[in-house]
């Protein structure tokens, strides 16, 4: 369902976005994606292990690095939480919602 | 310095450190770990990129692995946060201090 999203790429200074864009976009994601203080997406991912959970970290970090946008990534056992927000735009960005779809693809 | 400490293997049911104990196994460690609530050990890293933090959160992860011993781990843009305590125990073990002595000759 996420197709559209998932397949765009980051781009360099993307605009924050308004209250009404970051609700339609975040109907394209996984309903799992907290908002947390209209500034940040964060989403939970729960893993048998600490091996799986640092291979996800992995994954994820591979998303980042090809398109240039890095969450913070929580890893513990089990566990990973990500959070994704643009620091320079001082919220979110659809960035952070283009990344966050190709994390969804992931899990 | 911490030679004896990083070439110990972690056990199985490690007890919970005195507060003296965890000064004097802290003596042994980098002067950059902090002790939080008398409870945890915490060190921060700092590295020119994501790449560069991802890489050192898989050294850590190889180290938590051979040890059946897991830290806690934030992985931000060039930041690397380590938090090491030991659930079971509800409090620092020894355990935490291999672990931590570990990292530093990572570090």
């Amino acid at each position: 369902m996420n197709t559209k999203l998932a397949d765009k790429k980051c781009i360099e200074k993307a605009t924050r976005l308004g209250a009404a864009q970051i609700q339609r976009l975040k109907k394209r994601l996984s309903r799992k994606w907290k908002l947390a203080k209209g500034k940040q997406l964060e989403r939970q991912f729960e893993f048998p292990d600490f091996k799986k959970a640092l291979a996800f970290t992995n994954r994820v970090g591979r998303i980042a690095e090809e398109q240039g946008h890095h969450p913070d990534i929580f890893l513990g056992y089990g566990e990973v939480r990500i959070q994704l927000s643009t620091h320079s735009a001082k919220g979110l960005t659809e960035n952070d919602f283009i990344v966050a779809a190709k994390v969804d693809r992931l899990g």
